[in-house]
């Protein structure tokens, strides 16, 4: 079927000039970017990351498990302040209706390309006795050495969230929206971001990630962190605090951006489309903290940690 | 297990000068090389692309299929002419014994990493109810507009075929030794090769592949194909010719290269390291050709198709 497949595929997508070379020969050739490459790939699994046994109950639909698939590595692109340009699509297909299925799931991919202005530059499709997964590979790029790593931040920087956060749960996990033009917009007014990481197993863990990874801790504002009506709402089935799910809720595809005091000014003052939110500083002494009517509580990471099965998470350095 | 396998790996990876950063952020960052990027990807899935409850029968190891996943994708890289840089890794692994195995398929990819000189930029694994899957997508380089095709052939070219091919299944097809020297080598002579692609599925099916692709045929001296020993073992055990094994079996990993007469002429003359072997000529007439005493016999396209089960192919277009 791989071979249909690919033939049906090439009438589907649109030649995009990032692309000299697209599916159809043994590897895509891809016009050299003004800056550096970036590449991540990321991969999505059927009773691992997503239920298809829930999909009537929660009216999701193999094509929003393509999307997705597209999406989270979007939101790792735009965490780098990378433009996309071209994705490789790799899909193992349970035995049981496989040409629904692949097609289903590529009517996501090919919405999220077009929305994107990505090219699929190509792929692999297997049939195999497992359940669907699908593993994408994402490339873009960056003006040289202006990556935004998670090592980046720097004492005294602001601490910004895009969006609001938790409950995603509630679906809007299954068509995340990441943060690509927000990135875009950010690079075209010369912010200069100092540390960035998307938010996908929750704001307190990434945020502890990226202060690991530049060796420094944060004094956050709690009550200023933008809280999601989904968080609310899912704080009424829970019996936890919207706050708390804000806190912990993974799979919110917002980005985490940190920045020197007057870059933070100047942004806040622009409309970027998107809400920024400032909630607190980078600091030397490690850890997270919460300010208190002047005095420090600790916070500890929570979120979802792969391989665990607990929602408490040990601090993680990568 | 992600966090804690991902800080294994990073010590484990040297590194090297055309990744920026590495594992460990939201992407990798690949510094740009000097001409276009070339990006193939390919998938391995136990019980489909190999089988593991065979290893023991077989002498087989997951070492070997980590070094077959990347193997798999450089002989693509070589059949674009491209030069490896980096490849990311994505890995799903069986319930049982993940750490395990995730360790020893790593010792094949990191082999396969230090034998070609390739970064490994990143990657992403999953535990999960299936078996062992590996995805890599492999990025490179070619000098700008010089990527080796497949629909490049023009009529009179010579066909060669690189090594000698059949009969892998006797267990090459495991550690499979990717041509990137060979192409590289060719590269260096200024040889300009017109169209090329790897014999992944077969020496008949692939140069059909190649030649429908150019729109064009080939005639082919049938006693030229360069019969690997495998072959001739294989033949006492399955009662087909060694001819036939050469000409249809899969997995040999070789490259089939069209040029002109004069550069044939020259690279004839020169040691590779590897042989390479003028089997025929690109012709006007599609499909292929055996000559025959003067005569014209047609040759029909046999080997490994994807998603079917019989050995018998129809001619492909891709």
């Amino acid at each position: 079927m791989e071979q249909a497949f690919l033939a049906y595929l090439r009438g589907r997508c649109r030649h995009l000039p990032q692309v000299a070379v697209g599916i159809g020969d043994d590897a895509a050739v891809i016009n050299p970017s003004d800056g550096q490459l970036v590449a991540c790939t990321d991969q999505i699994i059927d009773g691992t990351d997503f239920d298809s046994r829930r999909f009537e109950l929660d009216g999701h639909r193999w094509a929003d498990v393509g999307f997705k698939s597209i999406a989270i590595n979007l939101s790792d692109m735009a965490a780098m302040g990378g433009k996309p340009q071209a994705v490789l699509v790799t899909i193992a297909l349970p035995n049981e209706n496989p040409s629904r299925i692949a097609g289903d799931v590529y009517e996501g991919i090919l919405e999220a390309a077009a929305e994107y202005d990505l090219a699929i530059a190509g792929g692999d499709i297997s049939v195999y006795d497992g359940p669907l997964s699908i593993s994408v590979t994402l490339l873009g790029s960056v003006p040289s050495g202006k990556a935004w790593l998670r090592s980046g931040a720097q004492e005294g920087d602001a601490i910004f969230v895009s969006g609001a956060v938790g409950g995603s749960l509630r679906g809007r996990h299954l068509r995340p929206q990441p943060r690509i033009q927000l990135a875009k917009r950010i690079r075209e007014l010369e912010i200069c971001v100092h540390a960035a990481i998307d938010i996908s197993d929750g704001l307190s863990l990434d945020l502890d990630r990226l202060c690991a990874s530049s060796g420094l801790g944060a004094e956050l504002e709690a009550e200023a962190i933008p809280i999601h009506a989904d968080a609310i709402e899912r704080a009424q089935e829970t019996g936890c605090t919207p706050w708390e799910h804000a806190w912990r809720d993974g799979e919110d595809f917002e980005l985490i951006l940190t920045m020197n005091q007057e870059d933070a000014k100047q942004i806040s003052k622009i409309d970027l489309g998107v809400p920024l939110t400032c909630i607190g500083e980078i600091v030397g002494r490690t850890g997270m903290w919460k300010r208190n009517l002047g005095k420090l509580e600790r916070l500890m990471p929570q979120g979802y940690v792969h391989g665990k099965s607990t929602s408490q998470a040990t601090p993680e350095s990568s």
